[in-house]
């Protein structure tokens, strides 16, 4: 940064980020350099604390929302004489905001998923097929959606029931995958319904075509107000975001000490999981509701969205 | 249908509902009867003879083509020092058509998948490996999109290759899934670099989000042309898309006989498959780039669409 002249460093990201700006910061401080750090909060994961939301997770649960309620509506459509089941496996290793998401597609013409498993809460699998076997009884079409890190009450991770191998990433997270097709193995062994997984993978992080508005207006504005605050001299600090009202939504822009944010991880609070485990309150939906509102009036040229190319 | 006064079946599908027109028809013929039966096509798979194409082969090349044009840029978005690879699987048992609209991806501002393999063309594993090994010299993001049901030349199927086991559908089809996890774990075992797996599963089917201005106009007229033939006595026919140019595009409608289509399964021609069997050519392009034009106005309350529930 001294070779460069670079004065200020603004590091968008997540938790990861976030410990970033901190040791950076912190080695600033400690060696008396003059280079401001400022942390501008963007992750779909929504794991950060401090802040009510983060960018980016508004956007992501536009595209779980909407996209469940078409998986919910398609696996409806068959009139099976039997159960149709089907386990969708939402992002999120140790917090359930993604998937709890899901919730949102509960809606007057559709009943949302019937089962949401977050990864706050231990998994049973002897209770969740108890659960599965009740619901077979009184329905035709069955849709459930789980965060790829639910665990086991001794911390085993779903996923590792499977064979599937796990990857490491550069910042020593276990790349999930497979706990979705571990249920649905589990079902056909211990029900036998036919049932599919569906991986919703890298599409919920990239699906720019269903942006929210709320969610692109915010992550402009964190920008804003970080270069304002590196301006002004802060450093070591992350933008927040400050909802002052829900309904109607009204939100304004905060700054805070960056130590209060790195290597915390901000989970679904437990007296928002309802139904033994099994779904989220109407406590999730005040919360999540405002962030996926509104679109982006995206420029489509011939029939399909244009990207901007830098 | 003679206990209920039913004088008319339109039945709206693909290549097995047109069988099922067939054999109404005929069964109505052999017996003197007087009831009419008429096809109407509508199927993701756009593999019926005889009409340009199906409506719904639209809407899911739209989602294709908005879907592969956002995991590319995800993909990209990295700056790994090694390649990063992504395997997307895409529906198509016997035919490549919705894998080939992934080819709609490649425009000014993003370069397309690197690789396009459809069932049409024998796929050699070795070949597949050499074409990799090349692309991994030259570039950091490749991906590349696979149909379900590609195989090799002896006729075995690359999902067979695997571990998944196949399901059967009521119509005595195989349930696929895996081919593109096949590839990804010959990827890792061959070459070494880490590489995704995409499955879009049935979002590609379901995403009425993303559906096609032109697919869903032709969708009504072919509704439309179906009734008006059927109480004009038509029977034992299925209504057809008759495009008189593709730019601009006009399409008109048609009749033709059901015998002509029922389990006559439509492919990609050979001569658009390009590359040594690892693209399509530009004669596919003007094919289906304006099945894709156009959106629907989606009616949105509070973020998320809303669905028609009767």
């Amino acid at each position: 940064m001294e070779k460069y002249d670079i004065e200020y460093f603004l590091y968008i990201g997540g938790n990861d980020s976030m410990d970033t700006i901190k040791q950076l910061s912190d080695y600033a401080a400690m060696h008396g350099k003059d280079q401001k750090f400022i942390g501008i909060p963007k992750t779909i994961d929504n794991d950060l604390p401090v802040t009510d939301h983060t960018p980016g997770y508004g956007s992501a649960s536009k595209f779980i929302a909407t996209t469940m309620k078409e998986i919910i509506r398609d696996n409806e459509s068959f009139g099976a004489s039997e159960p149709k089941l089907c386990v969708v496996e939402i992002m999120g290793r140790n917090a359930g905001w993604l998937t709890a998401a899901s919730m949102l597609a509960d809606d007057p013409d559709c009943n949302g998923p019937d089962l949401i498993y977050l990864p706050e809460v231990a998994f049973d699998p002897d209770t969740f097929i108890h659960h599965v076997k009740d619901l077979c009884l009184i329905e035709k079409s069955i849709v459930i959606a789980i965060s790829e890190g639910i665990k086991l009450a001794d911390g085993t991770l779903v996923c590792e029931l499977g064979n599937d191998a796990a990857f490491v990433d550069a910042f020593g997270h276990r790349q999930l995958s497979g706990a979705g097709k571990v249920l649905t193995n589990m079902i056909a062994e211990q029900i036998g319904y036919k049932t599919r997984t569906i991986e919703f993978s890298i599409l919920q992080r990239c699906a720019t075509h269903l942006a929210s508005r709320v969610d692109i207006d915010e992550a402009y504005n964190v920008g804003y107000v970080g270069c304002e605050a590196a301006l002004n001299g802060e450093t070591g600090k992350m933008i927040t975001i400050e909802v002052l009202k829900r309904t109607p939504y009204v939100a304004d822009y905060g700054i805070h000490d960056i130590h209060d944010i790195a290597n915390v991880e901000k989970k679904v609070p437990l007296d928002w999981i309802t139904r033994d485990g099994t779904y989220v309150s109407d406590e999730f939906r005040e919360y999540a509701h405002p962030l996926v509102l509104g679109s982006l009036s995206k420029y489509t040229a011939g029939g399909v969205p244009k990207h901007l190319v830098l």
